[in-house]
């Protein structure tokens, strides 16, 4: 089977690149170290070759099932290898001591999950649900909530969901109409009952484990019964499979989707409160309220936000094992001869410019993106760490400017790195012989979930931009001076550094119309746009950072492997400056345009109707 | 269910872009009338709705199987579907009158089957397949191997496929190994016994038929058995599964290939001589020379060229149906509000500027594709009809200028399409409950059959433009400044005619690069790159010339629908032009720079491994 991590790489980008050890050095890490990072990835690649990337095909031909009593189950094997992740600890990496965690960085918990993702990533869902599920009820329910559902989950006996979306409202969370109606207060807190439909439920049922922890988006029914407008009404409630006392809540599957990819973990239209159980003698799914009534958006927004960096990660990774696998087949398959020479023995088809060309392609998108994403986990924990609130809000607010790019970017050039994966193997990759088309089929849920695409561009242009006159941008744009200084000493890096640099004055230019327009409406239009734009920008930007470190450490490397991998890394460097970042002019060339070429265009005209 | 097909569209290409009418004004097509057209593309219209549409998430869930003898199975719903297409008749549209065909134009056949393409891609190949196959015949073979194989092929009796690819040899043919012997010569010409293995054939077997007729390359061995080297040793082989005397040939289908899509047409390893059958008492498949020795694969590529239309042609219309699918779910999803309003009632997602801005793209993607495979049918005719030598060599040279980028563009983009098909449907996209998921699945095949994308790119730099000086590619710029020069005089089109021009600049420059190279080799690397910045180009321009038209045919449109289809037209031109044509400097921008970016990368310098 083929490998599902590098681990040099890995190795360069958290040790050389993000500087792990720096982390450990302040109190909140000083427990741990680069030796009990590197067990932990141990950990995670065992599992995945072992027990993850063998379930991949199972999972996917023989999908999540549900019984003639309505319990979800999945393929033999995902159980198996869903419960080994359970058991290894990687669910309590990141949580406190005093909650039961190891208190790891978030940047070393990235790391294990990138590998996961790399190996099975719907199957890494389940830690990557649970891990955020339990982090939201730790920080907004420390108490007793915390100790009866949170807990479990931090020792993995537990698993999570989040359940935001319902089928009139999807990108639209204030649209929603599960209902919560006051029950009283216990000892965990403000009891509920809850009615309502749920969609698109990942982890919804499942027999992995027995009880799950559900944390709901519902609004607090006004006294008249009426229900509070927009997202402000919107308060989250934890809702567990099985109360307390043991008794079966009232959820249950209303039925199963069939996916397109990402098969192994189950998602489903979730019914709460329709009579599926009668907990304490009446239909109504019991939950307790997290947080504040109304602040249920903003708290779901912690696990979102974390969310929308493991779909970024998981992405990088999904592609990223394409990758592997279509490097190792070129580098096996014979087929045809150079060109312009006819006689002879057939060559490894990477000797072809243009399969090299994907190969080349592939390597700068994978690694480049999971680079991002380990870049993003770093913020967090620098967030974290920060010794005042300056630091800390610098921290998070420019982690804020880049998730929608981590989370949207990896995802959509996944998919072209998972494009080019299939070319590689050609017919072989358009079979389900090999895993290319599976990967190709599992990522395609990237761009959608967590926001879409459409979502995070509007996120970066209107919220992450707009709002604060591009403040927060201009400090990502010291960054990336910072970068371009220190390269500049790299005769090897020169026309990297420049395709960089202009880059990035392209980008201040869409910045500065950006900030001129008259409202967010102006600027929806040409926000996906700009979105893919600043995300080369960004890549590239990363990748340069990156090349100017390898260079540097060049004349210190042990071995021609060694060598190699920071030759190969200052070479896909200059692949993406050269290849990849002249694309930007042509992206932005709308919105510094002023086109309205898509604004215009009305619904009738789309076919030729009557108005 | 959606419709399948734009047919005031159609109908515009054809008659007043097109001026199909033209060429029934010659002789070989004086029998047929726009009438006579419009009553094949609504007999293709009516199968696709009622037959080939319902088929496609049956075929595709239920693939063909084999049973205990060997005999492959299709969907009883796939196997009604193409009994309907065998007896309505297309199977004969573009044969000559002798040969028992309609003579219609090679034009009006593309059309409706672009309609069959767009109800259901994969059941659509096997009339694709089998008229390709017949064509090979009639024009190689015209006696008495026509009479026996080919003619109950353009009956709909018999179905045919094309057997290239071996197990070792698929990009690169003149690597196959399969072995004629020679065996006499009878009625039918000169007898072989073949012995060989082939792959990827699609409809090997099959129940839809009794008989099938494959069309297979193979080396006629020396005497002492060797194989002839290269691809000049290659000839091509009538073989059919039933031999004339009723009696099986030693031909049988070694496996099926599980595919990521196109499920419902079954594609198989398929064994020559194998020893599955005995006919006339030995092993060995009994065969029939078709042209002469080592002509096999000239003779092959008439119907790989014809093929690789047909690819083009199948890509635009499988995005297409994605396309109406996700035009009529954005008009009827009601989701959100437009930025910046609260309140009030959700609003279709077609009213989001970035779901209008997928539309647009999907419209010029698909509209665009499928005029360029209809102007390559109709270059098809006029080389068919044309007057004297000079005009049918212009034609068939420019014909074959555009073939690899009519095959790879469609292809490539509308998967683009289909990305953005999904994304308009989001979570609901991902599901098996929609098509646009399967559409997806289907086209992935598209960029890689009848010629990879990369095999696409070698073709139009080296073969198509550098071999002749550019001289054809001079004469299709040509046609491009007729185009602008019609363009001039509508203010409307001013913007676009713009781009369009600055666009075969950039091509312009780009050919001159690549003719001062010193040899193919040097041109491989950026092929690819090349043949995507001049497919855009190519599609501006089209978009030009129909906007040119509806421009000018506005004035006097009847009625509020026929004036939106011409906005719409004119409008979807302006967002090719001011979204899609500023990405070719891009993609040209390593070849103008001269980059060696991928050219310098080792196999070993990928994950860093000692050499």
């Amino acid at each position: 089977m083929t490998d599902i991590i590098n681990r040099t790489d890995l190795t360069f980008m958290l040790r050389d690149w993000l500087r792990i050890e720096d982390l450990f050095e302040g109190e909140r890490f000083s427990a741990h170290s680069l030796e009990t990072t590197e067990a932990m990835l141990d950990t995670a690649e065992r599992i995945g070759s072992d027990l993850l990337a063998p379930a991949l095909r199972a999972g996917d031909t023989d999908e999540p099932w549900q019984d003639e009593n309505g319990q979800v189950h999945v393929h033999p094997k995902i159980r198996e290898a869903a419960r080994a992740l359970a058991e290894s600890g990687l669910f309590c990496a990141v949580f406190d001591e005093d909650k039961g965690g190891m208190q790891l960085p978030f940047l070393a918990y990235t790391a294990a999950m990138g590998i996961l993702h790399s190996a099975n990533c719907a199957a890494a869902g389940f830690v990557m649900l649970t891990v955020a599920n339990a982090r939201v009820i730790a920080n907004a329910a420390p108490g007793p909530l915390f100790e009866t559902f949170g807990a479990p989950e931090v020792a993995g006996e537990t698993f999570g969901t989040m359940c935001l979306s319902e089928p009139h409202a999807g990108s639209s969370l204030g649209d929603i109409t599960t209902r919560a109606v006051p029950a009283g207060t216990d000892d965990l807190g403000h009891r509920y009952r809850l009615r309502g439909s749920k969609m698109w439920i990942s982890g919804a049922d499942h027999d992995v484990t027995e009880n799950i922890v559900h944390l709901v988006l519902a609004k607090i029914a006004n006294e008249d019964g009426s229900l509070p407008e927009g997202s402000r009404g919107i308060s989250l409630f934890v809702v567990p499979k099985i109360l307390p006392g043991g008794e079966r809540n009232d959820v249950a599957v209303a039925g199963l989707n069939h996916k397109l990819g990402q098969r192994c973990l189950p998602n489903a239209a979730f019914n709460l409160g329709e009579g599926f159980a009668t907990p304490e003698g009446e239909a109504g799914a019991i939950g307790w309220r997290v947080g504040e009534p109304g602040q249920g958006l903003p708290l779901m927004f912690q696990m979102m936000n974390e969310a929308r960096i493991s779909v970024g990660v998981s992405s990088a990774m999904t592609a990223y094992r394409g990758y592997l696998i279509a490097l190792a087949y070129a580098r096996e398959r014979q087929q045809g001869r150079p060109v312009g020479e006819r006689g002879g023995r057939q060559v490894p088809i990477i000797a072809h410019a243009d399969v090299r060309r994907m190969l080349m392609a592939q390597k700068a998108i994978c690694e480049g993106a999971f680079a991002l994403g380990l870049y993003a986990a770093r913020l967090q924990d620098e967030e974290t760490v920060a010794a005042d609130a300056d630091a800390k809000e610098a921290a998070g607010s420019l982690l804020g400017l880049l998730t929608p790019i981590v989370k949207s970017w990896p995802s959509e050039f996944g998919q072209t790195s998972l494009h080019y994966a299939i070319q590689v193997l050609g017919g072989s990759g358009y079979t389900r012989d090999f895993d290319v088309e599976l990967l190709y089929r599992d990522n395609r849920l990237n761009p959608i979930h967590e926001g879409t695409t459409g979502i995070q561009g509007l996120d970066l242009v209107n919220r992450k931009i707009r709002r604060d006159g591009a403040a927060t941008y201009r400090r990502l744009r010291e960054r990336v001076e910072a970068t371009l200084a220190s390269a500049s000493g790299h005769a090897v890096l020169d026309s990297s550094a420049q395709a960089v640099r202009s880059a990035w004055q392209a980008i201040d230019a869409a910045v500065d119309v950006l900030l001129g327009l008259p409202d967010d409406a102006a600027a929806a239009g040409h926000a996906t746009a700009f979105l893919t734009a600043m995300g080369h920008a960004v890549i590239g930007w990363i990748w340069l950072d990156m090349a100017a470190l390898a260079s540097t450490v060049t004349a210190t490397a042990q071995g021609e492997a060694a060598r190699h991998h920071l030759s190969g890394k200052i070479k896909a460097c200059r692949y993406f400056a050269q290849f990849e970042l002249p694309q930007i002019d042509g992206w932005l060339a709308p919105l510094m345009a002023g086109s309205d070429a898509v604004a215009v265009m009305t619904p009738e005209e789309f076919l030729g109707e009557a108005g």
